[in-house]
């Protein structure tokens, strides 16, 4: 049975990968994750009318919101990644709060193919639980 | 660049699959979609705390809506399957609706893995637009 190979891999590349674009997007840099995305990357999210098709135009989605976001703390929770050939698939959910304030959850699917300058996402799925948990 | 191989085959053998199974969804019966879901599978949508590990899980949730899914028509919007070794991830919106009613909007991101049977889900995303397109 394939489950004790694919649950939760934590040492899996692009689990840092993630964290260290969060890192930055939560510091108001979107380039981390565009630096990561695949020219044909596909993104949404619950604003997004379908799906972004390409870095181009989700370059274009970002650069509005450059130095807008901002969190002092992040958790990645049950993050799992299910890797086959050249593709990875990282699921988890994310927390972020400010001090004080109460944490911001999502839901979140990314997947990864690993392209000659290294992994590189090619879709993205954010999306907000209805009652977000505590 | 691979942009050219991986947007949207049509053909891939899980965009039938998946087709197959959201027929018998929207006629209220899950067991398609059980079928076709590996051991280790995750699972999440917006009413879902966290995400639901195993199919033993996702069997439980989908036996609440048994009979009560119904919908007259659906259409996948912007198919895609990104494949690479063992893992296809399909990405799309589903726009599903009564005759007179207003369509249904969804995101969806479904990662499959080919396994000894075949094709199987590994990771189900569904989340709802904010603003549902028409």
């Amino acid at each position: 049975m394939a489950t004790d190979e694919t649950l939760t891999d934590l040492r899996h590349p692009v689990l840092a990968l993630e964290t260290a674009a969060m890192h930055r997007w939560l510091s108001g840099d979107p380039d981390g994750f565009l630096e990561l995305s695949a020219d044909d990357v596909v993104y949404t999210d619950p604003v997004t009318e379908g799906w972004i098709v390409g870095r181009e135009g989700l370059t274009a989605l970002y650069r509005q919101l450059r130095g807008l976001v901002h969190a002092e703390r992040f958790a990645f929770l049950d993050p799992r990644v299910v890797e086959g050939g050249g593709l990875a698939v990282l699921t988890f959910d994310l927390e972020s709060w400010d001090d004080g304030s109460e944490p911001v959850r999502w839901h979140c699917t990314e997947a990864y193919r690993k392209d000659d300058g290294g992994w590189r996402i090619v879709a993205t799925h954010w999306s907000r639980p209805q009652r977000p948990q505590q």
